[in-house]
């Protein structure tokens, strides 16, 4: 079962503490607390990881997005996260109280086919934390339409194994890149700050265009309305990469 | 002898009508229009132009960035470009009063290395005009260093036979673009419309921070500062890919 939630979450802090994107790592952190120490390995060591989350500021408020993929995420996280009123950081030092503002599950790939299509062939892609993929042993820190494809890709792939996207000569991702097109953007480098160090990502706004047809065409409905739960390129378990889906 | 010359042109439209970054374009076949048929064509059908040049508005004024490569550059052009006071277009229903502001000329591969070495190791890309790429047959609008390199080193040697830039494995390119970061940021879609078509590219800056070092760290150098006289991507004798340097 494809199953996959995202929720979004406000969070509101005990102090008068002035919050930061680079506090999603944070978070993360404090979910994995609430799991058994063998659910947070798995979690934490699972190759391609079963959420995707990110921190904004928006109209004055801290909103938490995070959306859970596959069966770790529904079986481990889900529930803490439908429980937990307050999150604790910095070993109790600050409490973020958390209130469920929205949420939007798919429970099979059927659902997601379902809803995914866009009206004309038209979709945004909001970059709301910094992104950047790796790509053969590389940083790269602006997109291309293969990039994103295969981000998107390799995160299904990891968290639905029962209905995996094949396409072992990657002859498809090519096929479909080519014809998936950047017709608007506005990009700006952003740095994100990890335990110390700074990744720089892009953040910003791409239209992009998409003249596939068929089942390609089907495909980059799905893996894009996908984005908005898993995040797209690298970290996205920790902040990056978090994006907000138009059509 | 890798000879090069850049001017830098003030363009005074006869009547009031108003110009164009696409006007690039009639500015191209008047150029060609001033030489003979047989040297005309000889720079039309060139693999790689002898020429970059733009048009951009700068300060209440429109200035044209021309830059001649090689022997066909300096030999054929030159002369126009030196002894001409008035391009006329559409048929001689425009008239542009010209008048050069600035010229440079460089005159040997070891001039070039000479002048060309940058204090620190941050480079700073201004794209004027839009910017893209063609790549394995496919049009890509947003640059990567190895885009940026592999793009360089193609009119380099299109242009100056006696002194290639030998990496027929592509190697060195991947090496030292891996070392080549995009430090700083900000690029926005724009269209170049030539001949009623619209194609898509990107303008806006890169702050470029390179880590090679040595012999290519030299090369990286001069052809960051090669970028200048010859434009960036595709279509860089036409008005596209206009480039500004600083160190």
């Amino acid at each position: 079962m494809a199953a996959m939630t995202r929720y979004q979450i406000e969070l509101t802090p005990s102090c008068g503490c002035k919050l930061d994107i680079g506090w999603a790592y944070r978070l993360y952190a404090a979910l994995l607390e609430q799991l058994s120490p063998e659910q947070a390995q798995q979690i934490h060591e699972a190759p391609v990881a079963p959420l995707g989350q990110h921190l904004r500021f928006e109209a004055g408020r801290w909103i938490w997005e995070i959306g859970l993929l596959g069966e770790q995420g529904e079986q481990f996280l889900r529930p803490v996260l439908e429980q937990t009123d307050v999150y604790s950081l910095k070993d109790g030092a600050i409490k973020l109280r958390a209130k469920i503002l929205q949420q939007e599950t798919i429970d099979s790939l059927e659902n997601l086919l379902e809803i995914s299509p866009a009206k004309g062939c038209q979709h945004e892609l909001y970059f709301r934390t910094p992104t950047a993929f790796k790509s053969q042993g590389e940083y790269l820190n602006l997109p291309s339409a293969k990039l994103l494809l295969q981000s998107l890709v390799k995160k299904w792939n990891g968290n639905f194994p029962e209905c995996q996207i094949e396409d072992t000569d990657g002859e498809g991702l090519v096929v479909m890149s080519h014809r998936l097109h950047f017709q608007v953007f506005s990009l700006k480098s952003q740095r994100f700050w990890l335990k110390g160090k700074a990744v720089t990502g892009f953040t910003g706004k791409i239209v992009l265009e998409d003249r596939n047809q068929g089942f390609h065409s089907e495909l980059v409905n799905a893996l894009l309305y996908f984005s908005q739960f898993s995040g797209i390129g690298i970290k996205t378990a920790l902040g990056m990469g978090g994006v907000e889906y138009r059509r």
